[in-house]
């Protein structure tokens, strides 16, 4: 998916939010949890009642690695329920030496059907650049974190920079505006202001709203340029709205409510 | 397995060689390819040919993701296939907030049987210490690696020490030498005699040797301790040691060359 296709959907939808699947066997619904297909029969119904609402899906890759083969597949058949029209992201923090990397890249770009995966960047370039080869595709890098785990070595100074600033920085040389985002904690609403001034023109995706406490409003007005140029992911705030049978009802009326309050500020 | 166990292993065979499972379907040998069960069927033969001369097995993750569900069922396979003696790393690189590593956890330590996964430390303490609650596993962190990324962000500077230095220091603090290993690329020999005084009791895990040109007598002589203290890993130059019919004698035959070798340093 390109820039273009992705900003004429937040556009004509007025929404910039992302959804979140963590989907965890031991928190959806009881009615659901003996279903023999249960994880891909709760995202079916969470997308359903939510892709109106919303631009994007985030499968958080760990949720579905803990159930094992049952898992992947229930990940694979998510990607593929996932209408065309929605950008979708492989939330799976990797990063390995090149010829490792390529393989990843080969799995989420190309066995499955992901426009883009969240990658770490602790080992530099070579570690990167094979998700970057995928022009068609995006790479979502970690600049700076929504957890308490930030401060260790994000935000520790080296000179007068932070480490993320330098990897900011760093990495807007590997890609361009146009296949390479950058996650920024909502979390972190302190620095919005001078991660803009340092990435002019990137995408962010920006998790910590909802469950984790940023503020939807806050960042927004500190990080949106004339393309919106964030997508806000919420999960478990959305996914877990209920855990009766009406959580996809619930789901729904949450993410009308996020998308009413981003209609305001686009 | 605890590190007695494992330290009991290296010296009775008088190695300290990993091999690692990067097992990519187009180089494989031919004769495989066409195989129904071509990853397990290599990996399986591989197994057999080197299990004798090695204590220690690491699956790249990456190779098998790269196939979806017919590589997680070859992974889940591979690992139910190695020898209980043998200590069973996913070479998987994970890490992210919390809730998420805990599950990334339970996939690898309780979905699947290995004794360790590899970890990346890019968002801190609270995205490591759920590998590390599970105290009858390992957590291994990516210290100073291999690759020619690591002069990006690892070696870079922070007042008179680099980053890579802060991550061990810090992160010492979170596991013990009984549960916490790094890994530390053999490309690295210069920073070795440095690392080793940072973190005198840590077990670590040393990629780069083989085709990434690494150095086992200079690692070795710089980095072993009373008992050991230094896991060797091989994967290519092991692995695709021939790519005909003879490529599990071949690999073994390395095998054997680097444990005699590792059987003069310790």
């Amino acid at each position: 998916m390109t820039r273009k296709q992705l900003t004429e959907q937040i556009f004509s939808k007025k929404s910039y939010l992302c959804i979140g699947l963590d989907t965890d066997i031991t928190k959806i619904p009881k009615h659901l949890q003996s279903h023999p297909d249960a994880i891909f029969e709760f995202n079916r119904q969470i997308i359903d009642a939510t892709k109106d609402y919303c631009v994007s899906y985030k499968i958080n890759t760990a949720f579905y690695e803990a159930l094992g083969l049952k898992g992947w597949e229930a990940m694979e058949k998510t990607v593929n329920y996932i209408p065309a029209t929605h950008f979708k992201i492989a939330d799976a923090k990797r990063g390995d030496i090149g010829n490792t990397s390529a393989q990843y890249a080969k799995a989420f770009f190309e066995t499955l059907n992901f426009d883009a995966i969240t990658v770490a960047p602790y080992m530099g370039e070579d570690s990167i650049k094979p998700f970057l080869e995928h022009t068609d595709k995006w790479t979502i890098l970690l600049g700076l974190t929504s957890n308490a785990g930030a401060k260790d070595f994000e935000l520790q100074k080296s000179g007068d920079e932070y480490l993320y600033e330098k990897v900011l920085k760093t990495a807007s040389g590997w890609g361009t505006t146009d296949n390479l985002m950058f996650v920024i904690g909502a979390t972190q609403a302190d620095e919005f202001t001078n991660i803009r001034k340092l990435t002019p023109g990137h995408f962010y995706l920006v998790p910590g709203v909802g469950t984790q406490g940023g503020s939807l409003k806050e960042i927004s007005k500190k990080a949106m340029i004339d393309d919106c140029g964030i997508l806000v992911n919420v999960s478990r705030a959305v996914i877990y709205a209920s855990n009766g049978e009406d959580f996809a009802d619930e789901a729904s009326l949450i993410v009308q409510q996020y998308q009413e309050e981003m209609s305001l500020y686009l």
